[in-house]
């Protein structure tokens, strides 16, 4: 059986220029195998905070490699280089906005600038796209949040069968 | 006194084709008789989901039927003949993100892929426009969530005084 | 030190008449004295419901003013001339979805039409635009809830470093 290939792209001007390690592209690195129990291969990527470039990866990741899932991290706050929502919803052919909605309420809980995220996520023809903040702490906070609902999606896109880990994630698929 | 006209609006395709019995439709036609005090007619029809058909269909109903409100059912998930949403925004003057909000947030109490709803709701002229879910109970949820809000709505975009049994949706009206 | 400036924008048809006092531009007036412990100065105008002429108001005070944030009022309800989301939208290079989100999820709180809000908030270049609503009572509400993310944003947008009264509101900065 093959399995599925999901995308973590880390978008940072620094971290992309080598100036720091990138500790978030890794930490989502780490949670999917934690908690994705069904075979996968991961697409990594880091791009710098340039719209293009944003687009392009996500681009190439979905159509060329055939990821079912991206996940980005970085780039969704309200500062100037900040783009990646943006990045998301120019190739995205549907919007989810439940996915922001939810990440920035249960954000909240943590700290009152939650407000300032601008995570979205989206569908390109059979690939789910996410923004996750920058922090591996809020990361954590967000995938808890969503992942229960990422199988099912990615069922309802024509993709592969994901299964999780239930005792760290409950992914939920209605009774048919 | 001439009562006011509501819209029913099924989106599926195999209700459309007579596969099976549009349960969500009537459901919300039981829903509006049980609530609604005043009088109104009903304004029911079943379509595919074919954007071009569904932004049809709620433009007669809208502008030619005269609906001040338009109950849709069906088409908001991420698959891809999922269409309702991106055709109620195509034919609204002007969106209203909170209900969107409100019926995630109160479905998400029931299931985590509540997320995965894009349901929306929007204005045209002197019409509400509200997506709701596929599922009875799931309509259930978010027209108790949604409809004391609705009267007032109506009131505001000049459309007839809607009243409910307030035993079951109490309507809320701002003092003057 | 140079203050910051800070705009306060009634949307009011009758309020631009004169036909009323303008409470609501004025009580945000005295929210900012009370909460902001920083300098700052004030423009304060009252335009009608136009959208042309919202636009106007936001584009000036933000771009030859120099306001660092504006704070709308009024405009935002589902009625055909409400208009002040549009504009902001229009003026705005990027949008901060959880602004409205937050405030409507408060309101929600207080009456069940906080559905029916349609606030918004974003950024024109160094400008933080947040429309609340028109009534004092809900205006506070609103902004006891957002303002603790506003002294940070403006930050991130490369504005003055603005101070709060913690008693009142407690700006929250991340730890860098």
């Amino acid at each position: 059986m093959e399995g599925a290939k999901i995308g973590v792209l880390t978008v940072s001007d620094r971290a992309s220029r080598g100036e720091y390690e990138d500790i978030s592209g890794k930490y989502i690195l780490e949670y999917l195998k934690d908690v994705v129990t069904s075979p996968f291969d991961v697409v990594y990527r880091v791009v710098p905070d340039e719209r293009e470039l944003v687009e392009g990866a996500l681009i190439h990741m979905a159509d060329h490699e055939g990821c079912c899932l991206i996940l980005t991290t970085g780039g969704t706050g309200p500062a100037p280089r900040d783009v990646t929502p943006e990045a998301t919803e120019a190739v995205c052919h549907k919007m989810l906005p439940g996915f922001g909605e939810l990440m920035r309420a249960v954000s909240l809980k943590q700290v009152p600038t939650a407000i300032l995220s601008r995570q979205t996520a989206g569908i390109r023809n059979k690939t789910l796209i996410i923004n996750l903040p920058g922090k591996p702490q809020s990361i954590k906070v967000c995938l808890d949040a969503v992942f229960p609902a990422v199988p099912y999606c990615i069922d309802l896109i024509g993709g592969p069968y994901i299964t999780t880990d239930e005792r760290k994630v409950r992914a939920f698929r209605p009774p048919t």
